[in-house]
């Protein structure tokens, strides 16, 4: 059905150099609480050759599925390391160790 | 074999906007060659909901599969009506329609 065409968000995640070892081990050992939401279809975790920028990318059903994923405890949860991370950096007035960027799209073609 | 990490090559293409509908044109009607290269998995074009970056991923065994194909025929047979497209703007003296840019990642996780 072309009128259903899939979802995918990319979270362009800007890691610094020191956070790295630290980052790869997070998505080594990442919760699969994404995994359990209604109209989640796969992701891939991208480590980039050249610059420092990953790319989480996500596949879903459609726009609604994502959204719903992105208020759900399963987020939360599916963050709370790297949230933490995030808080104790802010708290002793560090520079954030990661940013990150959401984009989204639709698959127009295979 | 997690060390034997799959392969994805990203080729962020900024379409102009007077060049989308040729554009998703020919990525609907896409030759198909690039599948038929030995270690390709499969590929997305994805649609950008709010800037003028379309992504094309494609996912490979290995980063030696990918380069092959950047140097066959297959190549230049699934880019032949863009690349004719670029070359018809640059004898008129007009700007490329499209401007590619690729980079490339391993999959870190799923």
């Amino acid at each position: 059905m072309s009128e259903m065409r899939n979802f995918v968000a990319i979270n362009y995640l800007e890691c610094s150099p020191d956070y790295v070892g630290r980052f790869e081990e997070l998505f080594g050992t990442r919760a699969h609480a994404i995994d359990r939401i209604p109209g989640f279809i796969r992701m891939e975790v991208l480590k980039p050759k050249a610059d420092g920028t990953y790319l989480v990318v996500s596949h879903w059903e459609n726009e609604d599925a994502f959204k719903s994923w992105t208020s759900s405890p399963e987020f939360l949860e599916g963050h709370k390391r790297g949230f933490a991370d995030l808080q104790k950096a802010k708290e002793e007035g560090r520079e954030a160790p990661m940013k990150s960027s959401f984009k989204t799209y639709e698959v127009l073609a295979n």
